[in-house]
């Protein structure tokens, strides 16, 4: 299975709930990433580790992610 | 010297133009951080760092923050 935009944000907002859009688009804009795939998902991941709210439930996202 | 905000982007601006505080304000907004201080600089510039059009200029910013 293919990592892409719907899939992050589906298990993001598992972990934590429909806000985890505002923060997926937010760090995707900073890195300027318009679509996501297998290569830069973890780029983004990383920014949204990087804020101290986020990082246990990007965490558990990540683990899971990195299984597909 | 303490590092601050205008700091920050006067630096960035010197290496990458005016259009670095839009870059920088993504950066900022993706982490939650609402102002740059000695503690946070470094995360912020590490978002900057991961967006490859800007990872030059950033760190050569870099170089000169760390050494004040």
């Amino acid at each position: 299975m293919a990592i892409d935009y719907d899939l992050v944000l589906e298990e993001l907002k598992k972990e934590a709930g429909p806000l985890a859009k505002i923060f997926l688009d937010k760090a995707m804009d900073a890195l300027e990433i318009k679509d996501l795939n297998d290569s830069n998902y973890k780029d983004v991941l990383d920014v949204l580790k990087m804020n101290p709210t986020l990082k246990k439930y990007v965490e558990a996202v990540e683990k899971r992610l990195n299984g597909i």
